[in-house]
């Protein structure tokens, strides 16, 4: 494995900030951002995961990763943060000028660092790759560089100290470069960054943040919901914040300083209390993660029947770890062919109630949940759109049925909206369904 | 409808740019932005429309919605570039002060136009929904702006024009203010923004922009292809840009002046003579839209038969509108139980070889495309991980089968990548083997 290696200017031999806020700038590098070829899906990661621990980045930027564009925009940051978290231009192609424009800004050389370029040809050499050129520049870090050792990818992350014109209120700014591709970001910088950060830069007070996620309620509906009671706990200083995705709202519940924690478990008990049913997790997880989880802790199975859905509840499922455990397998079921045939749909249900119905919706589920041989079943069909409504069955109603030992019970929803959503929406329905029956409420 | 609100500052009264760049940045305004509680989608759309016609955004921030933060982002921008784009900040909420800012900026009192206040009470009352208080402040404009109906929402762009400090090479900026909600700033961007800045800042010389999309070339190895072949090109103006995704590559090519068109179509020629059989697409394609045509052109339908990649691919073509015409239907078969039952899979194939081999893919695909009546079948049999490998068998070992009524293939890829990239990854592998197989390539 690999060394962390410590040179100087490592976190242990900073002086710790305490009694002010720290002051974080975000910089994305990349042309392909400036042409609007890619969503900015750092900014984003990086945001949330700061929040979460309390620290708010006061700006981000996004340039092209030419050397003059990073270098104005590092030197923009520079003179307003205190950390400037920079992603992007570490990559081994003549264009990726970062460091040797950070080498500069710090005054320092860039020397080639042997740990590195040895990870960097045991990388090539176990997938019986030749190492390209380009590659060895990889491994030039400025001199005094905290080197962060990347286990998915070959590009190393930087932590570089550069001094501030004298008379700021900090001696110096710390540079955070971290590599391009969100697979090698991510760990590196929960793994790495963060920790380094909550080391070097402690928050002034406890800072207690909790996410609760729910579905089936408006944002609208839910801030009226919540409003009055949180209202004593605003006063006292929790921040509330909501945050909706098509059929879901997040409450966001955050707090400073001693009290920090009481008062974000006791604004979580009103909302928990308040949203009920609606509640089905909290931080990051997901809903497909709520309901594999579920079903192990009770032994249980499920399959899929999808016809409108085209896959996507099987595959949100799947993207979970272990969920081989509780997902059988299930069936997609676009062609009235395979309804009959795949999950014994009767041919005369389709002609006398037509595939988008809630007998097909029926037949689906339990026929999936009998061939398959699972605990529960979740069946969907109806019409995603463009086309394909008629005035009885608009584009975007959907039967959504749910088959267990006991009984099956179908719902029929209108979700009226384009067909990615579409599909989203009443997946997340669908795997709802399954939670509340799992959970009993 | 609306009148469209000629005032002093009004583009045809400007003197039109012509002979060098514009300098465009965009602000985003938001404190969802800072908390990393949505994704930037404003950034992506905005510098994907400008880029089309060849505006390349010099510089995005994004900072929370305080007049503050907003006032020092718009100062630094202001004092850069020629048009600055801002997004967000004029809702009716008393934290919307950003017009207020602007006016400030621009040495101009807000004044309540009235034909945006009409259109506030139409929306209400064509609703018959009452005007809430705050409303009212939408119609407050910096007294010489320009304003921009809002057909979609209350709150009016706004087009400001800023004097710079004199001595700068133009006597101006223009300050572009944008409401938030997608649905409000898309239209109003495409309609009324993009004209009025096609106007104002012609561009010196036309500008043609293609992209060209490969899938199984790394990126370095593209480059070095290209930059021998291309140089020429280069050279007389011709810009390459690289975007790469997990497998896949995009090639952008542009170029300005009076040859434009016939230097991108040269270089064009060149990357898809090089690239040859790994080119699928062009623009904004996706493989599945590619495959979902090719069927569909030559009347063929699939079936897919998923073990490992849990229906991401029923997923991706079902994403396409107009997918039930090719696509049939498929199973998810992740226990052995189904892979037997659904896909007719040999009970003795599955324990001489395992789940994850090249006679089970091989078999699940020809089960799938007998069974379900297609033209041609795809399965997916392997290890997503993050545990389940074996030293013959790593993490991200998996077989890919196509089967068709001539013959059946099937390739053993590894890939190595975190659970969600390896579904897509493998996904994005199985629908180019039935691209190509399509194509006769």
């Amino acid at each position: 494995m690999h060394l962390y290696i410590a040179l100087p200017g490592f976190p242990e031999n900073q002086k710790t900030v305490i009694g002010r806020g720290v002051n974080i700038e975000i910089i994305n590098t990349g042309t392909e951002l400036m042409l609007g070829e890619v969503l900015n899906t750092h900014e984003y990661f990086l945001c949330r995961r700061l929040a979460e621990k309390g620290y708010i980045v006061s700006r981000q930027s996004a340039i092209a990763d030419t050397p003059e564009a990073i270098e104005s925009a590092l030197r923009d940051a520079i003179s307003r943060a205190d950390v400037v978290i920079c992603t992007g231009g570490l990559g081994p192609t003549s264009d990726d000028m970062t460091r040797q424009v950070v080498a500069n800004l710090a005054g320092q050389s860039l020397i080639e660092n042997a740990s590195v370029l040895e990870h960097i040809e045991n990388w090539f050499a176990s997938r019986n790759r030749p190492c390209p050129p380009g590659t060895r520049n990889q491994a030039l870090v400025p001199e005094h560089a905290i080197v962060l050792p990347n286990s998915h990818g070959t590009a190393p992350g930087l932590i570089i100290e550069v001094s501030r014109p004298h008379g700021a209120a900090m001696a110096s700014v710390w540079l955070v470069m971290l590599p391009g591709p969100p697979r090698e970001l991510r760990p590196m910088f929960d793994d790495q960054v963060l920790p380094w950060l909550m080391r070097s830069f402690k928050q002034p007070a406890p800072f207690v943040c909790r996410t609760i996620r729910t579905i089936g309620i408006p944002e609208s509906i839910m801030q009226s919901l919540l409003i009055g009671p949180l209202s004593d706990l605003v006063r006292a200083g929790l921040e509330v914040g909501y945050c909706s995705r098509p059929g879901e709202v997040d409450v966001r519940l955050s707090a400073r300083g001693e009290n920090a924690a009481l008062t974000v478990a006791e604004a979580e008990k009103i909302v928990v209390g308040l949203a009920g049913e609606h509640v089905y997790g909290s931080g990051d997880e997901r809903l497909e993660d709520v309901v594999v989880r579920e079903l192990a802790r009770l032994g249980k199975t499920v399959v899929t029947a999808e016809s409108c859905t085209g896959g996507r509840i099987a595959n949100r499922l799947t993207d979970v770890p272990g969920a081989s455990a509780v997902f059988l397998g299930g069936a997609v079921t676009y062609s009235n062919e395979l309804k009959k045939m795949v999950l014994g749909v009767q041919a005369e249900t389709l002609q006398v109630h037509g595939a988008v119905s809630e007998q097909t919706a029926r037949e689906m589920a339990e026929g999936a949940r009998k061939r398959f041989g699972a605990d529960y079943a979740l069946a969907t069909t109806g019409i995603a759109g463009p086309s394909g409504g008629t005035p009885a069955k608009p584009v975007g109603t959907v039967f959504i049925a749910l088959a267990s030992d006991r009984s099956t019970i179908v719902v029929r929803q209108l979700n009226q909206f384009d067909r990615d959503t579409f599909k989203q929406v009443t997946s997340q329905q669908a795997l709802d369904m399954l939670r509340r029956q799992l959970r009993g409420v």
